[in-house]
């Protein structure tokens, strides 16, 4: 079965969506905001936040990989932080995640960037597996992240931070 | 002493490189190519990669916060990406750290972004003592990276990737 690695359209943000949902549904996920109208606006309208690829087969769109601009101080270097990457059951065990994450570390290559990063949970050995097999180097870290009434209270501590921005402030 | 906040201009680049170098003075950090040339190259040309808010006193610049754009699919959201926080010992204890990371979250608020995250190393007790008071949600997670010879590697697997992509691949 022939498998295509393209980017997205616009016309995939269904599909997207659904295998986006599909992913979310882990046991200890409780949002799922990234429906088509979300995908629509925030990574094909006028400031673009991230990129996706997809892979077809005959069947359709079987999985997606979606990343973002990133910058890492230890390499003094631009790449990419891959957020997602899915292949829908059926479809496994065909190299068709490898193939996608190839196409990512591709196109920042391309580019002009040098490395594809992620952050994965502990609990999800299949996908540790398969981490392992691309020759990624895994560490053990901590992710915070502050997010709605803390983000808000927190913003609300500083004034407005005055003087020109550099890129990370356009948007 | 008065403290204040500001974004990063290009005559900070070797402070910052100063500092940066002081933070990677850590055990287990084997690099250390960020320096002001590449803040300068990175930070402050044609396109910026990140951005900078730097604590200053009578004594200079004694922090700063160096972070780029982020998007969260969890969230259906753009946030930053917080890559370094740091303040030099002697200035520590004075509230300067949750200052930097209050700027960044109000430069992101401002701008319609809705999270900011970051990851750090488990063994750091006295930063994640830090992000604790900041009330950051935290949860362990594996961090893994494609670079140097395995990314190259990995991105040689795939054919360039026709076709018209979406703003990460504008850079």
């Amino acid at each position: 079965m022939d498998i295509r690695i393209r980017p997205a359209a616009r016309r995939d943000c269904d599909a997207i969506a659904n295998l986006a949902s599909a992913l979310n549904k882990q046991p200890d996920e409780r949002f799922d905001p990234f429906d088509a109208d979300a995908i629509r606006r925030d990574g094909f309208g006028s400031d673009p936040q991230f990129a996706v690829v997809v892979a077809e087969n005959a069947a359709g769109i079987v999985g997606y990989a979606l990343y973002s601009e990133a910058y890492e101080t230890s390499y003094a270097a631009a790449g990419y932080y891959l957020s997602d990457i899915f292949v829908v059951p059926e479809a496994r065990r065909q190299g068709i995640g490898r193939q996608l994450v190839a196409a990512v570390a591709r196109i920042a290559r391309d580019g002009g960037r040098r490395f594809v990063w992620w952050a994965s949970k502990e609990s999800n050995s299949e996908a540790e597996a398969f981490y392992d097999t691309l020759g990624a180097v895994s560490e053990p870290v901590v992710a915070h992240a502050l997010v709605f009434d803390v983000f808000e209270a927190l913003a609300r501590e500083a004034p407005t931070v005055a003087g020109r921005h550099n890129q990370a402030d356009r948007g």
